[in-house]
């Protein structure tokens, strides 16, 4: 395993295997890797040939400067994770390497940009817009991977690379969860114990949720019955519950065949998002 | 020449030319072709192994419905012309096959993409953004080319590969003008006689402009005098004169030794622009 800490060097490394007609797989993070990480590296070991992991904490993308702050990170342990997998490369840049200069290119996305997420977040998914597209043009992988966990930000990566006939393939990997069901998430770093008992409470609404789309189908009880269950524990504060199209990401009015739960609350101070496709 | 309608088609073909490392230069245009694109077509063929030439009315970058209707079109002289020059490939794509869904993402570009053309044309820059993108990802060259007839565009793209870390060299081409000064522009088709000699005065008052900025430096003066020229022929409307660093696009408050002065105006209903770099 070979660590990179600039573009130039990354990407000549890269060229002789896209010479030698291997394909690459991106693995984009903000590090702190957990088993959830993992799976989303060992999908991209099995279907690419070399699998370059990207560690960058994207300051462009966080709202809250708090929250950019206490972002959890620990490179040391990362990088014996990553070579314990198999990853050919780790590319881990300096924000001057990535940002020489202030960005005067924004993205913004329309319509399934602004709900959830995006209403929430505001500006969130202009700067994962703007760090997923600099990490495409630097890698040109032929895949990259995304986790289901952070859904909306996934449906939206496909519709970037679809809107800018970028040459990539967006792979969605399915979400890993904890055995109480809570999903894996660099953030649940900052629960505690007790904290974490709570934060299951969401995997709990989702699953009521669910429950209710598959047994009547009708999409107003199953957001009410989640909410009951959030706001049952006094711990949890729900941001959205949302049921929308997987695939559009379009709010559903009724429920067909397919459906995505979407649920955002904070748990002590810590912002956790979760969902359930049907 | 081959022509191709198709994006796929189009990206086989130059597969094969960037395995045999052939180097690749895209010329971006809306077609209507004239001497100003044949000086960045050769450019094009004359630095590049082989010359792609796009010919799409982007509809996304016409804040105006009535200016993209009136646009003026003329495929078979085009292709002519570009069978003469020794263009390699044609892109006409459709518009379903460039916009098969309406586009999510959308381009905005902070400071430099909101003044002059920005601020008389809401939303332009961010058309021109998308589709240059597109272009850009579905080429993939070494070297695009555009006219330094519309310099804020040229500046724009320039940032835009930089801020996404696209792998392609975006060159400048001077502008080429008629005896008059009036500098060649596809829109140039819509003027009467009479009004290409009212158009022409825009060359004077960039020329005036420069000569005060040479003398005595003075970015107000110069200004005024332009203005003047203009406000001297009833049938020439002008928006802007402005005088800006010609890398940075900043506004300039005194002239060092470097400038471009630009202007936009109306003659009759036809909107031109132009400039001088110093």
């Amino acid at each position: 395993m070979e660590v990179f800490n600039e573009i130039a060097g990354l990407k000549k490394q890269l060229g002789t295997h896209r010479s030698n007609k291997q394909s690459i797989g991106l693995v984009p993070t903000m590090g702190y890797l957990h088993e959830g990480h993992a799976k989303l590296l060992e999908a991209s070991i099995k279907k690419t040939d070399i699998t370059v992991c990207s560690i960058f904490v994207n300051p462009v993308q966080f709202n809250n400067p708090e929250d950019l702050e206490n972002y959890p990170q620990s490179i040391v342990q990362d990088l014996k994770m990553l070579e314990h997998l198999g990853v050919d490369y780790v590319f881990c840049p300096s924000g001057d390497e990535m940002y020489p200069l202030k960005p005067v290119v924004l993205f913004e996305f329309e319509n399934i940009g602004n709900i959830m997420e995006g209403q929430w977040r505001p500006g969130h998914f202009s700067g994962v817009g703007l760090i997923v597209s600099k990490l495409l043009n630097i890698v040109q992988p032929d895949m990259a991977f995304f986790g289901e966990k952070d859904l909306q930000q996934l449906i939206l990566m496909k519709r970037m690379v679809l809107d800018l006939n970028m040459d990539v393939n967006i792979v969605g990997v399915p979400t890993l969860r904890e055995e109480s069901g809570l999903a894996l998430s660099s953030r649940n770093a900052r629960l505690s114990d007790e904290e974490k008992k709570y934060a299951a409470t969401i995997f709990k609404a989702l699953s009521m949720a669910k429950a209710i789309l598959m047994h009547s189908g009708d999409i107003q009880n199953a957001k009410e019955e989640a909410r009951k269950i959030l706001d049952g524990v006094a711990e949890v504060e729900p941001e959205y519950i949302e049921i929308v199209d997987p695939e559009s990401f379009e709010k559903l009015s009724a429920f067909q065949s397919s459906a995505a739960i979407c649920i955002a609350a904070k748990v002590g101070s810590v912002r956790l998002i979760d969902n359930i496709i049907i």
